[in-house]
């Protein structure tokens, strides 16, 4: 654990899970959780309209960083932050009941509320690309070309404190009715996983180029 | 195509890709998107404040259905349809360029916005128990006990018109800047795809039941 996380997070009005809340968690599954997802869903309001997009973040400490470019629409007319509900999902399996209604999912989920910041200075942005790359492919930084002067000023990045989040998470078996268990149903569960498939090198990739070990043993998306 | 389904849909004001717009389609590959995926995320305001939530859905003709538990505190103060966005993302791709900045991932998305409505006819309701079920995993409603009168009226349908909607769709090689394309560096895509691991049997699965063969050869996650 870093020293800028939380040990626990403290859950307010708007974070606590009102539904199902013994699937409810506020301690470190929430770094976990936003650690092993790619993608993220952020959620804000222009003029009463809320928009869902999703993109990629990175996480350093207590701080998620997001492209800006989703809220571009907002950034128009705002400048004193912008309130966003960040969600971050993975899903785990399919879980088959006997009946119908108990149908259900494996899943890990992370809520996020806050106050979205735009960051300006061009240190953390860069900090915020690092994590980017560094997210999405443990490695990668180190190798490639820098962003120039020009990039990062043409890079839009949000800063979102990690203060108010609850996860939610679905493990095991379906829940039937008691009666329901006695019914010649197969009943179970279906493991889903992100996985990666044999990389395919650029259409112009340069003769000699080699496949990066860290690339050729990509795993983190299913095994983290 | 069903008669129920837009050949094209209308780009409006708010479902226009404004970011991007080369990647954008508002063509049949919205329903193809919305098939394949199986969690979608729904944004709706509540006092000014921006939720997201992630739920299964299914899809009838023009129209979908999502679960309603995640819209509750909503549905507390409203009546007349809750305005919504709801979005469904697949990621199929890591974007290795030759640059951080040109870093990008391959995706599918679509994003719909309406007014869901909730459903109350008993009818409606289990139609679209059904869509969720064959949704997920084609082949099961058949074999479940079906919803009682009880968990039908337990149960919170929320139906959403495909009218507005858009997909944005990122394929391919990464775009690097035509003067990286010299550097000693490996780039291309590391594809991903959302698996099917073994399915686990329920511990109170009573004897001699056998494994279906749609659970055993469930492939739709990445084939279809």
């Amino acid at each position: 654990m870093s020293s800028l996380e939380h040990e626990q997070f403290t859950a307010t009005q708007r974070s606590t899970v009102k539904r199902l809340p013994q699937r409810a968690d506020y301690g470190q599954v929430i770094y976990q959780i936003l650690d092993e997802g790619l993608v993220c869903h952020v959620g804000f309001v222009v003029d009463g309209q809320p928009f869902v997009i999703p993109t990629a973040y990175g996480r350093v400490g207590d701080k998620l960083y997001i492209h800006g470019s989703p809220a571009s629409r907002m950034l128009r007319s705002l400048s004193n932050g912008i309130e966003v509900c960040v969600t971050v999902t993975l899903l785990d399996g399919l879980v088959l009941a006997r009946s119908a209604f108990h149908h259900s999912m494996n899943y890990r989920s992370v809520v996020i509320f806050g106050t979205a910041m735009i960051v300006e200075n061009p240190e953390k942005k860069l900090e915020a690309l690092l994590a980017f790359t560094e997210h999405v492919i443990p490695g990668r930084w180190a190798e490639v070309r820098s962003p120039s002067r020009q990039e990062l000023q043409g890079t839009l990045v949000l800063s979102l404190p990690l203060n108010e989040a609850s996860a939610k998470v679905r493990t095991g078996d379906p829940n039937d009715d008691e009666a329901d268990y006695d019914l010649p149903v197969w009943a179970g569960v279906v493991p889903l996983k992100l996985t990666a498939a044999a990389p395919i090198a650029d259409s112009r990739l340069q003769p000699g180029i080699s496949l990066p070990a860290y690339v050729q043993n990509y795993t983190r998306v299913c095994e983290r």
